[in-house]
């Protein structure tokens, strides 16, 4: 066995594209990912599960429609399954996401900015 | 529904035991972990289930059979599941955990060091 530890920063380094989660580990059945946002996403729910976020640079807003929660560097939020949802950031965040494998990016909404295909990096 | 966002650092800071995992967050049956290391940890392995290490501050040593992997902060590990390992830190630690609910620290080993009933901070 070869066990390699995995610097997140060195990770968020490789890709410049943004809204494109990448996997960077697999613990059973779930992916940690890692994405790069800035601007709006779609409102959109995972009605099968909760989801992690934690912020690695940058703030990162969530929308809820109840209002928004604004999270930065080494804070984290669970958004509970069956909950509606929109990411938002001004300037270019960094998000480490925490999901079961078949957690789809937008959710319940399939449009042109769903990734069906996740690379590992 | 009242969504805050949750400070890592700031959860380190509501404990100073070493070797007593809290509970930050649950997701879906996982729950993220927080916990001080300072010394040597008992060889152990989880049948069930692979586990998350993500180092926080400090240096972590995880001793595997063929070895020690050295992590520090913004570093992660995926220990498999059913491989012995062990923690180890010269200075201490803070080590964020992410696993099912049911991961018994001490995995397959019953010991003074085993936490039973996780607390929530």
């Amino acid at each position: 066995m070869n066990f390699q530890p995995i610097n997140i920063d060195s990770k968020f380094a490789l890709f410049s594209e943004q809204w494109s989660p990448k996997v960077i580990a697999k613990v059973n059945d779930y992916l940690v990912k890692i994405g790069k946002l800035q601007g709006d996403f779609v409102w959109h729910k995972h009605e099968e599960t909760d989801e992690l976020f934690i912020v690695n640079k940058g703030i990162l807003r969530v929308d809820f429609r109840e209002g928004p929660v604004f999270l930065t560097k080494g804070q984290l939020l669970v958004v509970p399954k069956g909950v509606e949802h929109k990411t938002q950031a001004d300037q270019e965040c960094e998000l480490i996401m925490f999901e079961p494998e078949k957690t789809l990016n937008t959710g319940n909404i399939t449009c042109d900015i769903t990734v069906e295909k996740l690379e590992w990096i």
